[in-house]
């Protein structure tokens, strides 16, 4: 029987030289691969208290929604600068060149509430930190942090742990 | 009960002045609204034949995905310029002010392939119909095009009929 890595496509030097892309899609154009990624971060989250589920764009939306739907909580948007209408709180981090910007809207996580954040891959753990920040600027607490997969050369995890996120991947790649 | 037209927010002049601007986030902020916009877009494909759920980024991601997971199908992203990592087919299409390229990976789609594109709105429906085109350039059939809301004074729906699709919308708005 296939495991979900055995859905992923390795990808050498994309989208730079010396970066091994881990592509997504190559799960997702299987509907079993897909079954797979989505149940696996269901059982990540299994026992878990929390209201709502975080994506950041836009694999974050991909893995997020499906978890949202079959848990039957709300989903967050966390959205590249400037794509959400209403009023937005913001957080800026740094990208190895230069830096990025992230939104999300104001109302939507309100104080106490217990947010799980989703997203394809942790590798520095830069833009899941910065998204963690904004839901904790809004009164949120984040209680869960789970990718389909995890650069673990890059020690996204431990940057994360050490502030206190609870951190899992269905995947752990050792390199980078 | 709810409606899920009670669950849009409308924020009038964004992006920019004259354009109303329907939230799809309103809906995903409450779980029974983001259900019923699941439930809603998955009654509109009963019935229907297909092999392959295709979705634009990256509101189209949003709303493709589940369905692609209750469906068990396979999920294909339809991204813009320069995200996908391995061989890939584009369609550039003009936009109110200037032009926008999307792609899709080559091997997304095989010939014969029957596929349902899904996206959150259609306005004048010029993304879809260049998705449209990249798919059947792979040699794919779109036996149906699915939206959560539609801006009905745009005839987008009309556009793409007149040239032999099939269109669907969970939320009609009579205006632009």
């Amino acid at each position: 029987m296939k495991e979900l890595k055995d859905y992923v496509v390795t990808i050498p030097d994309f989208p730079e030289p010396g970066i091994m892309f881990r592509d997504v899609t190559s799960i997702l154009a299987d509907a079993e691969g897909l079954k797979l990624a989505i149940d696996s971060l269901q059982k990540l989250l299994e026992g878990i208290d929390f209201d709502i589920i975080a994506g950041t764009e836009s694999r974050g939306f991909i893995f997020g929604m499906p978890l949202a739907y079959n848990l039957h909580k709300p989903f967050v948007l966390i959205r590249k600068k400037g794509k959400l209408p209403r009023e937005t709180v913001s957080e800026t981090y740094d990208l190895e060149y230069g830096q990025a910007t992230i939104e999300m809207h104001t109302d939507s996580v309100k104080p106490g509430q217990k947010v799980v954040l989703v997203d394809d891959l942790i590798a520095t753990g830069g833009t899941i930190e910065a998204a963690a920040k904004m839901i904790e600027r809004l009164g949120g607490e984040v209680v869960k942090m789970v990718f389909v997969m995890e650069l673990a050369g890059l020690n996204g995890r431990k940057r994360l742990e050490d502030k206190g996120y609870s951190v899992d991947s269905a995947i752990i790649y050792e390199g980078k």
